[in-house]
């Protein structure tokens, strides 16, 4: 590790060599990103050894360190994760390049034509916890966007995140992109956060990805725009009208596929008039699975000692784990507003046969990701087909919902004439 | 005036109203948009005299405050310029609702059906200083893509912009619209503007309109999203491949058609090839407006005492005013590389018959606007066919160049099955 004593003059000269880096990057054209995303690709496959001996230096020191069996395995890095990695790389080297494109060109009646093309936003500052293929990824995705990157790690990846960036340097290099388009962060000293987080002239954008925790204090701390995904607390609302089988599937899976994800199910609503019909199978099933259930007083008074009483708080909390809170509404209306009252706006779903309800609720809830008759885990940038995603914003501003190359875009006018002036 | 002695607690009502409300208004029809937009229309019309009765209250306050002649006449409303605001209002009804569009619906091969939804950003906060026309140019144009709205305009139009809020607010309510969908702040303590930027819960978006202190003070203290526009330092870069007519036309108009807009030329730059044969007339021409002249060392051998020598904080400046600085530059590359280092983002053009030099300007120009062979001049909302315009950004962040509609929308996912799970 290099001993840097001026952090904030060590990220200051980061981030204007970043700046300088983002024009190149931004004129340079389809065939050299993915040249260099093949020979980042091909270095990682030569360096898996340095790879593998790197990490396990950051390995040592988390047992040292003692942090927890779920940390220790996400930090490993092995030839399968190696391998993933690589193929992610394949696939963003394969999307579409978005940068360049122009559309919307129309004449105007002073004979100018006006449009608009995709440019990328500049340099994008990355901070994320300890999985060392995010450094890969993220890089990747900023790359591919024409965007230079800051990368900043967690510490107890230091090491893997210093030999995946090797890889990457080299990668840029042996395709004439400047290798200061990717840089990742050579010191662990927290100051380095702040100073990324506030260096509006260098970096255009922040993307925090971790837990809560890190995207609160960065989002508070910082002065560039940070694209922010916070909590998760997914609704699912069965109709009156709703498929009693579709139903069934759909709110048992959005709530046990997997409990961990931020487009897990958090609050089921119920139309009153089907909740004796509906709750009591699905109660079952839902404690088959071990999910504990919270019921407002009507559903406790349907399912009796299965549930216990929710609280205010319930209607609030993403439970993240095998726990459920369930509460009986009047009609749609009730729904939309215990949604948009409660929701994090990252995903709901209703489940009915009218089209007339489905289009309200599509219309009228105010979240990332609207659905109909789908599982709420379907919120995700593969399944929409985005081909890779960098996050996901709970925000309207800028990017909303999962967060592909495009969010990674902005768009510029253009104007075409023959001389023209204005009159 | 009504006497608000907590400031904090007013904002914070104000703001939970405009919340409430924007639910409402998102879920309007075009029909009942457009409803409240003429109802304003029509109450305005038979308030024209309550209209100048107020407004000779801040006239009149205005002159004992000992404000200068230009700030009394953007104050002043009169018949014409109540015409102004309500044919303003009728075009802003007449625009197609951005509202509930959805687009690129695609089969998934899951078997769902993924596309996007436009969206209301939710609460616009627009602060602005005195042109009382501005409280009912944003209110309608907020209103029209489905957003509530909470303004607060410069204490010297006080009683003009509260009187133009009641017809708004006769207007919402005509229409069955909720009257708290456009609120103006009723005090002009200075505190109600550090609370409004600071209400990410109740407020989506910043917009201020004024000046670049105004904008820079706000932009420093809010917690809320900004969409800001600082300075324009436009560029004009005259090629060696240029129509030395079109060259001629346009350096001339994007300079002296206005002085004092944002996308007024500020720099010229110019091929050093042609740059004898060029400046001359154009010089001339300058001179001949009252134009000063500011050159690097090669345009004064050119031009001799026909210009002074500019200094390095010339190529940093916004002169809003007759004076314009000069660059001899060696090709296309220096031109772009002065523009990226000295220019605000704003607006740039390049004059050139070369179809190549042109692609490459527009691509790696990093402006808002980047145009061929038009004056700088052209880059503006109603120019550019957007219908209206709420401001200018010179972020790239959400929305970049003139802000119409669409600008103040975001975008959602939306996703519709047949009872579909995650496997």
């Amino acid at each position: 590790m290099t001993q840097i004593t001026d952090v904030t003059a060590y990220m200051t000269e980061l981030g204007q060599r970043a700046r300088t880096a983002s024009r190149a990057l931004a004129a340079a054209d389809t065939h050299a990103k993915n040249a260099a995303l093949n020979a980042i690709v091909d270095d990682l496959e030569n360096s898996r050894k340095a790879l593998i001996t790197e990490n396990a230096k950051d390995l040592q020191a988390g047992k040292e360190k003692g942090l927890d069996e779920a940390l220790l395995d996400r930090l490993e890095l092995n030839d399968a994760r190696i391998d993933g990695m690589i193929e992610g790389l394949r696939q963003i080297a394969a999307l579409p390049d978005p940068i360049g494109e122009i559309f919307d060109m129309n004449y105007r009646p002073s004979g100018i034509q006006v449009g608009r093309m995709r440019v990328p936003l500049g340099v994008v500052g990355i901070i994320y916890e300890s999985r060392p293929n995010v450094t890969a990824d993220a890089a990747a995705l900023c790359l591919k966007s024409g965007n230079a990157t800051v990368l900043r790690g967690g510490s107890e990846a230091f090491h893997s995140n210093q030999a995946i960036a090797s890889s990457i340097r080299r990668g840029l290099e042996q395709a004439g992109l400047p290798s200061d388009a990717v840089q990742v962060v050579e010191t662990t000293d927290r100051a380095a956060v702040g100073d990324m987080i506030n260096m509006p002239k260098y970096i255009d954008v922040i993307i925090p990805r971790g837990g809560k925790g890190l995207i609160e204090r960065i989002s508070q701390g910082a002065s560039v725009p940070v694209i922010k995904h916070l909590d998760g607390i997914c609704h699912v609302y069965i109709d009156d009208e709703a498929d009693p089988k579709k139903a069934f599937d759909v709110a048992l899976n959005a709530k046990t596929q997997r409990y961990g994800t931020c487009n897990t199910l958090e609050t089921l609503l119920v139309n009153d008039t089907v909740a004796e019909t509906i709750l009591p199978a699905l109660a079952e099933a839902y404690l088959d699975k071990g999910v504990e259930l919270r019921g407002c007083a009507a559903t406790c008074k349907i399912l009796g000692d299965q549930c216990i009483a929710a609280t205010d708080e319930d209607w609030d909390t993403e439970y993240l784990g095998p726990v459920l809170s369930i509460r009986i509404v009047d009609d749609l209306d009730a729904a939309i507003d215990h949604i948009n009252t409660h929701s994090s706006s990252h995903t709901e779903s209703i489940i009915t046969e009218n089209i007339t309800k489905s289009r309200r609720f599509l219309r009228e809830v105010d979240s990332s990701s609207v659905m109909v008759n789908a599982s709420t885990r379907f919120a995700d940038g593969f399944e929409y087909g985005l081909g890779a995603e960098i996050g996901i914003s709970t925000d309207k501003f800028h990017a909303r919902g999962p967060v592909g190359l495009e969010g990674l875009t902005s768009v510029k006018f253009i104007v075409l004439g023959d001389g023209h002036i204005r009159q």
